[in-house]
């Protein structure tokens, strides 16, 4: 649900979301807010009650086209996407994987009418601590990071399990062809063969540079780890 | 820097960013890297060293692009989304609306060869603790929320300073016309005219809505009212 359609357009037609919508693996429903509206001059926003800047999305045309969407189905999860909601994070994507069919509300301007996410019992997600334009981006974000769970998405030379956050570190550094590229060499360790000495170097790469990103995250592997 | 320069078509016509562009208030170049390759059929990627699954982008068509996108300037950032970076947030983005140009470069499959992030001095950063296909949509989030302090970009009734974050509370519940609608009404308080009161309010539903989607903020707004 967006006033944004065509921001969906490449997203589904390119790299592996495309991919995933040619093969039949997802689908991707893309509807239009300003169809539903009964407003004049199909205006689908008005002024802030109580004062303050911009202009707010009315409850109208989302609820109705909510409705829509919906066609008299029931028990299926609508997500508002929103700075004010909970943080959006990969083990919230593997359980949004679980379910066949779920909801995305698209805000924009200054936000929407309180009454409409009630009324479409809409549990507010964001993907980070920033503001942006509206909530096509971050739909496009969690489509994304979810469809990766999808049984097919991924091809078999593919994978989810050894990427980052799985267990609070980031990931290690990746060296390909060739050996050496502008004076730089691959470090030699993984060329050695001993795959428990790369393994080795490869946690201790990924603690010092998780230590050094994200010494929040360093803090959860080690309470983790004991 | 992209492997995918299409999937920024829609962006760059749509909504405030296409408006931005249109107005000449940022100017936003796409560089593909795939044009750059050296390798044979065209190939930008290739096997890790050292065993895992997929494949890495290899370093020399991201530095052979990466130089034309310099084009013999200096002092330019350069950044490359990923998992394994900061986390962005606001106020980085505050500081990266400072510079006239930045440079971002997009990753793909499992990532890039450690060495081009090097050679290129590049800055990791993530915009969330979760995986995505490439870096294509972190690098429209990210302009999406620069762009919004480029003066200009907002037009007057908008505006970047009301918004979540800026002291650790997240945005209170908003409301428009029509005072009722399903049966539910707009809080009184806000149709009072007493700007004081209803200051009040907001704070309070601040308040309460980070306390509930987001401890962690709440602890910080805590800590810096003090």
């Amino acid at each position: 649900m967006t006033l944004f359609p065509d921001m969906f357009n490449d997203f589904m037609r390119e790299s592996l979301i495309g991919k995933a919508v040619d093969k039949g693996l997802i689908k991707i429903n893309i509807f239009n807010i300003r169809d539903f509206t009964k407003q004049r001059a199909n205006s689908v926003d008005d002024e802030v009650y109580g004062g303050g800047n911009g202009m707010l999305m009315m409850a109208q045309p989302i609820y109705d086209c909510y409705r829509k969407v919906m066609d008299g189905k029931s028990g299926i999860k609508t997500y508002y996407m929103s700075p004010k909601g909970k943080t959006f994070n990969q083990n919230m994507a593997i359980e949004m994987s679980k379910n066949s069919e779920f909801n995305i509300l698209c805000g924009h301007y200054e936000g929407v009418d309180e009454r409409a996410l009630k009324l479409i019992d809409a549990e507010e997600i964001s993907i980070g601590d920033y503001v942006l334009t509206g909530g096509e981006l971050p739909a496009m974000v969690v489509i994304d990071t979810v469809a990766r769970f999808v049984k097919g998405v991924l091809s078999n030379d593919e994978s989810t399990n050894e990427e980052s956050f799985m267990n609070n570190l980031l990931e290690y550094p990746q060296y390909t062809r060739p050996y050496e590229y502008e004076g730089l060499t691959v470090p030699d360790i993984l060329l050695s063969g001993d795959h428990k000495k790369v393994a080795k170097w490869q946690l201790d790469q990924a603690i010092e540079i998780t230590k050094k990103n994200r010494p929040d995250l360093y803090e959860k592997y080690l309470k983790d780890k004991v």
